[in-house]
This record gives C-alpha cells, sequence and structure tokens, in this order.
C-alpha cells in the first residue's frame, strides 16, 4: 500500500486522535494548567509508541519534559530530527469562541470551504506536530521509511523554550541528525505552497508603573499627583516616533539594511492590499514609514503593546486615580538583534524616560532569537521536492513575522537549519479566539511530510 | 438633656445603626448590585421614620430611588434641606482591602489614633449623611430642633445623579427651604475645620478603539496592522502636553484665570509638601505648570484616565496584536464649563486625533456642573458659628476638587447655595480600597449639625 493510500484510509483516525490531543488545555503559560500540560507530554509519548518508535521517554526538565523518541532502520542512512511542542497559547478572551476552544469542531470557512479543526493549538502546534506522528505511521506501516527518524516535541515554546535550550546542549549526540524538520509556520496558501525561510525573534517584556501607594479620589488628587494610567501612556507612546521608528536607543544598531535587490525579491511575493484591508476589516495599513507590508513583517524589528491595564476596569464610571498601571509589550527582532541585548536596552530606556513623580519596574518574560534558513541546503531542496510532488507548484520561500526560538539554537548547537515547511495559514488565527488548522491542509501536510523523507534520502546521496 | 449629652449616650447605638447600613453594598454603578441599592433606600426610610420624620416615602425615579421625608415643626421658621446619598462606589478591587469592604470594623489609625470605620461607603456618603439623621433624632429626643427640616437622600450620585434632576425640577414646593446642607466634602483637618466653597464638575467618558476585526498573531501581523493600544496610548498621550496642559481645542475656552489676590489667598490653606509626598509615598507630584498643588486640585481642571486594559492581561506571555482597546477618562471641571460642552469637545477631538488604521467610539458616563459657594450667606456663617462652637475654631474657607453634581442644580433651580459641611479627611481613602471614617469625626459632626440649625436659626432672623 502506498503512504498516499494509507492517509486516505485512515483520515478519520487522524483526525479523531487530533481531536483527543486537542482536548487536552495544555496552556504552558498558566500554572493552572500544570496537570494538562504533563498529560498532553504523556499523549505524545503514547502517540509515539503506537507509532512504532523506539527508545521513547519523557524527559524531565527544569519546566515542562521533553518527549523524545526515534527509529534507527540503518545507521549509514540520514537522520531527520522532527522539533514541534504540545504546549498551546492561553486561550482568553474564552466569550470571544464560537465553539469552546478545547472542544474541536469541524467548521466550514471562506478558507477552508471543506472544513477547518475549530480549537486552540489545531495549527499551533498541536495539528502541526503530529501530522509528522501521523506521517512516521503511515511511512512504518507501508514499510516505506526511506531515513532514521527522531523526535522532539517539546511543552515550552509558548514561553520561551528556556528548558530546551539546556536539553539540547546536553544531549548533542542523542540529538544528531543530518536535518531538522518543523512545522510550526504558515504557507501562503493552498494554491500557493510557501516555505519559510526567515523568522524574527522576540523580546517580550512585562512593566509596572506605580504612581501613589495607594488608589485615590481622582477628584481630590486629579491634576496635582502623577496618574500612572496617563505616564504609563506617554512612556508607551514616545517609543515610537512620527515615523513609527523605535526610538529605543540602540534599538536598530545591528539591524542590517538589506539590499535593493533581495527587497524587490521579497516583495515579489502575492500580496493583495485591498485584500488584506478587507480581510481585517481595517481602512488603512500601519506601519514604519518607507517599507512595505511584506518587509515590515518579514525583515524589521517591531514592538507591540500585546496587554494594557490600570485602574478601574468594570461596568459603570469609578473616579480614581490608579496606584498602579501594567503594560506587556514585545518587540519582533530581525538576524543580529540579540533578545537579551534588546531586553536590556528596553529596560533601561524604559526606566530613563520615567518621570520622577512615578516608579517603574521592568521585568523580562521571555525570548527568542531572529533566524535565516539558506536554501541551498539538501533539507531545503528536498522540502522543495516534496512541495512539487504534493502540491504540484513550487514553493516560495518567504520570511514570515513569528518567533521559534529553537530555530538559532539548532543552528547554534547542532549545527543543522531547520527546515520550516509549515501547513497553516496566516487566517487560521493562532494566538487569537477561533483559531483553526485546515482538514485539507493537515491531510496534504502528512502526505509532504512522507514525500520529504523519500527526497531527503536522495538529496543528501548527492 | 443637651443634644450633646444625648449624642454621648447613644454613641454605641449610633456606631451600630450605621454598621448595618454599611452592610449593604448599594453599589449604583454596577446592576448586579440593584437589589441592595433598594434595601439601603427602605433602609434610609426606616432611619428617618424611627428618627420622627413625617411624610417619610420612597419616591421612584427611571433609576434608583429618592427618600424624602420631612418635620415641619413650625411654617414660620426656617427650613433646612438635607441632601445625602445612600449609594457607593464600586468596592473593586476588592484584594486590596485589608478587610471585607461591606463587613465595616473599627481600627486605628494614624490619622484616627481613636478609631476609625473601615468600610466602602464610610465617609462617602452614608457615614456623613447619617450624621444629619442622627443630630435630627437627637434634636427631636430632646426638643431641641430650631429649624423645620426636610431630607433628600439619593440612590444615583456615584453614577451622576441623572434622575435627581427631574425629581427636583418636579417638586420645587415640596423642596422648598431656606438653605441647602450637605455633608459629602471633606475638611482639613480635626485641628484645622474647614467648609468647602468650591467644587469641580466632572466630564466621564468612555472610549474604544479598534483596531483588525479580530485578535492577530503580533508575530505575523504585529509593524503592519495598527495596534490599538499603542494607537490609544498615543492618543491619550497627546491630550496633554509637555506643561501638563489639555490639548482638547476649546478646552480652557471658559476657564476663568482668577486674580492673584484670590490665588494668594487660596495658597494660604496649611499645605506640608514633604508631607503631602511622603503620606503618598511619591518622590515628586506632577501637575500644570504654573500651578501649586492646591491650585491643581482646586481651581484647574484635569484631564485623568480612570481605567485603561486591551489585550492579554492574564499571567505570562500572549503575543497578542489585540482587536480592541478600552479607556474610562475623566475630566475635572472649574466654573464656567458646562460638562455636556466638554464631553463634546472630548468626542469631536478624540476621533480627529484617531489615525485611518483604526475605528474609535465615545461614550460619555455620566457628568456633573462645577459650583462656587458664597460665603456671605446665613447658612455660611451659621456654618461658621457651628464649627466655632463644637471645635473651639474658626473653619477655613476652601475649594475642594471633588465633584458633586447636585449643587449647581440646587443654586440654579432651587436658587439655593448649598453648605458644604463635611467632616472627612482626604486621607480617607474614599473611591479607593480601605475606604474609612473616623469614629470622632463621625461624633463631632453629628454635633457640630445639631449646632448648625440652632445657628442657622438665628442667622436667618437678622
Amino acid at each position: 500500500m502506498s503512504v498516499k493510500q494509507y492517509i486516505q484510509d485512515h483520515q478519520e483516525k487522524f483526525l479523531n486522535e487530533l481531536f483527543d490531543l486537542l482536548r487536552i488545555p495544555s496552556v504552558s503559560a498558566d500554572p493552572k494548567f500544570k496537570g494538562d500540560v504533563l498529560s498532553a507530554a504523556e499523549f505524545v509519548k503514547d502517540s509515539l509508541i503506537s507509532a512504532g518508535a523506539d527508545k521513547v521517554e519523557v524527559c524531565p526538565t527544569a519546566g515542562y519534559p521533553i518527549v523524545y523518541g526515534e527509529k534507527i532502520i540503518d545507521p549509514s542512512l540520514p537522520t531527520v530530527l522532527v522539533y514541534g511542542h504540545y504546549d498551546v497559547q492561553p486561550a482568553d478572551p474564552y466569550d470571544l469562541w464560537d465553539s469552546p476552544p478545547f472542544e474541536p469542531v469541524i467548521k466550514k470557512t471562506e478558507m477552508h470551504p471543506e472544513g477547518a479543526i475549530f480549537a486552540r493549538g489545531s495549527a499551533d502546534d498541536k495539528g502541526q506536530f503530529f501530522m509528522h506522528v501521523k506521517a512516521f505511521e503511515a511511512m512504518m506501516s507501508t514499510g516505506t521509511l526511506a531515513c532514521n527518524i527522531k523526535f522532539m516535541i517539546e511543552g515550552e515554546e509558548e514561553v520561551g523554550s528556556e528548558n530546551l535550550d539546556i536539553f539540547v546542549k546536553a544531549n548533542k549526540e542523542k540529538l544528531k541528525s543530518d536535518v531538522v524538520l518543523i512545522s510550526d509556520t504558515s504557507m501562503i496558501s493552498m494554491e500557493t505552497p510557501s516555505i519559510t525561510v526567515g523568522l524574527r525573534g522576540l523580546a517580550y517584556m512585562q512593566v509596572e508603573v506605580t504612581g501613589p501607594n495607594r488608589d485615590l479620589h481622582s477628584g481630590s488628587y486629579g491634576g496635582a499627583v502623577a496618574n500612572p494610567i496617563n505616564i504609563l501612556c506617554k512612556m508607551i507612546a514616545s517609543m515610537q516616533d512620527e515615523n513609527n521608528h523605535i526610538t529605543i536607543p540602540g534599538f536598530y544598531d545591528k539591524v542590517e539594511e538589506l539590499s535593493s535587490e533581495y527587497r524587490a525579491e521579497l516583495n515579489k511575493a502575492p500580496f493583495d492590499l485591498e485584500e488584506y484591508k478587507k480581510l481585517l476589516a481595517i481602512d488603512d495599513i500601519h506601519g514604519e514609514k518607507g517599507y512595505t507590508t511584506l518587509e515590515r513583517t518579514g525583515i524589521r524589528p517591531t514592538l507591540d503593546v500585546n496587554g494594557i491595564w490600570g485602574g478601574y476596569i468594570g461596568e459603570g464610571a469609578k473616579t480614581v486615580l490608579p496606584s498602579k498601571a501594567y503594560a506587556k509589550i514585545s518587540m519582533r527582532l530581525v538576524p543580529n538583534q540579540e533578545h537579551k541585548e534588546i531586553a536590556q536596552l528596553f529596560e533601561d530606556h524604559f526606566k530613563s524616560i520615567a518621570p520622577a513623580s512615578v516608579k517603574v519596574k521592568v521585568t523580562p518574560h521571555h525570548g527568542g532569537q531572529p533566524a535565516v534558513i539558506p536554501t541551498d541546503s539538501a533539507g531545503y531542496r528536498a522540502a522543495q521536492g516534496a512541495v512539487m510532488e504534493a502540491f504540484g507548484k513550487k514553493a516560495i520561500p518567504t520570511r514570515e513575522g513569528g518567533s521559534i526560538p529553537i530555530t538559532s539554537l539548532f543552528q547554534k548547537e547542532l549545527g543543522l537549519d531547520p527546515i520550516l515547511m509549515g501547513f497553516g495559514l496566516d487566517t487560521d488565527a493562532i494566538h487569537s479566539p477561533n483559531e483553526h488548522y485546515g482538514v485539507k491542509n493537515y491531510l496534504i501536510g502528512i502526505e509532504t511530510i512522507s514525500l520529504f523523507f523519500k527526497h531527503f534520502k536522495e538529496e543528501a546521496s548527492k
């Protein structure tokens, strides 16, 4: 039986198994889901065992465990290391979900006329890493596994992958491979498949501004005592100038100005500004002066407030001058920007612009290094070959805005350029309410991944 | 028996009755407390009846009812109209209260070495209007009531007193009096009693900024799509310039520049900047350039953000570019600034500064007119006389930052300048967690109010 046939025959099983995984609310950012995150790790372990992996283990770390498994069919064959993560983003705000985030259902959408799986983690990354487990099962069951395979599925990607760093450094021999394959990114569309060759890094900060030592009556004190919300707004506003350049001193020092040739190439990717605006229901885009939307999300660093709160946020009116205001602020980074250095620049700057009337506290949450993937490797050519065979079209290389902290870790510690072959769409609402993942994307992903192994065996022997 | 003796003999009863009232969470801003607000109205009715009032009724309005009661001992005598409110501010955030907000307890503090009653509404305004009920009871029981008395206690002061306006206009004859007496303000200290002769008005707005139609992944869209939190911060920041002047066009048009003589007089009130900063634990004050702290809180309009929220505000990190951001913004107004006009100026300006990349919505919450009280009336002289007799010191006339919407309503509709004889302290944390009211303030307030009636009878006949 061919792999393609096996996948067709087991569609329902593959979907049901993914549903079981999606039902586990493995939110790594929130301690109240600790038991669920651990359950998800056990689920991954069991699924690897039943797919046919050897030496499967749930490796403890200082945080959530890393699930490892392998199948070495012939030491002389090349080895593919699969990376993924079983943890998910928080599902808040729950009331904006049309169906509960941890009760997966299939619904049709404009982008997914044949149905999409709605659930937190369906695209990021449960639905995507699970394709590898199922592709492995399909190749094992049909006797077509062409390379050795190793799995490393972690549970802290959404909170910065801090312990993975330690794990990779300590297990270089165990993880030794010829290529790393990751599905945790998106492609342009089913009609225009693409492979991600650049990722932005991330520095995520939390800030706290304290004015008076207690909430005050704004009638008695307003106008005379610093209001931490007004001050925080001023501070945030000042961090971007009228051209939406970031004003943190030193922020751009290591940012490379890319050549006009490179930028012209990047801007060849299909992009329809009117369609983009229509899909987001916005009248205008907004970003750094002098750059296109593809450049703004691909090659330029950014600063976004991801959350803000302070004072009275209930129903009605309360005339309070609050003691404290808070914000979560993250910066997307481009190659050469080191996330810890940027976090420090942010902290120094934030403290320097605070007026004497308030006190500020800055806490770095987590970070990730930016990465660029070369397109002249056996792995990249294998991915191109697999996409061509599955989709009947050549994949376009794209730079994506998201961050996968492990990318640069692999490059540095294992000397491997990961292949970022993701099958989600930008419209899949990852990190948002109503996250979903196309059923067709899931199934063609399993097929494409299986084909990657065949092509990689060929490319690696060239 | 003298009134003073009666008060001494009934201290415990007076405190216990107030405690019963404070146990009712009559939060008018939050619909979930509706039943409790109505219970508080019934409590007021019962307390007026048992104190000896006639014609007591709970008058329905489109919102919460107004409790009326009177005692006409002799139509030829002057009549005092007492105003107060039985509703309270929301108690959020509950976790910052050292004891539950609706379970009153007496604790000693630095400012109240003889104990203060800790509970939401203890100072604003249950503890203060209830002094009038108890003073009335004391005068009735000792046969010393010197003037006729009318009570009008409402339940919507904390949400703008909208229905009181209609009630007063419709009941001018019923409310006909010679003076209005209100205890809903603070005095400088027990050692330096003061009477409020100016109040700022209020315009309270809620704003909503919408960027994309759904929460987005900041990695995929950040830098290219307007982030409503960043935009809201910029908009708020721009509403005050580097001198903390408010930039809304027309905002200051009707603000009177007071004479240097007047300002000099105002600045004679005792004020210790070092003590002020120490009590609030701030290193510096913050306000409009060119004005002192007393001027900033007394005679200048202000703009404060009372609450802000948007994006992910839970534990940990979520890299979301949110669809919406919100803020509650209020402006304190000075004489001649009309609150509805200011609300309109705010709305027009807020809409005009919004970039095309977002949509904004502005909702006025409620407002109140500013007021100035003349110091040459019989009522003011009676208050001075009562304070002198109770405290042994002359009261200082002060301008206060808070707003009591009814003040200007009384002036306009009934032709009466209210006497603002309050006994709270600025440190009583009204509108804040751990609101409290001194036991001694409560008892001396009851005595001073009783003395007011004696003095007013004399002054009114002059």
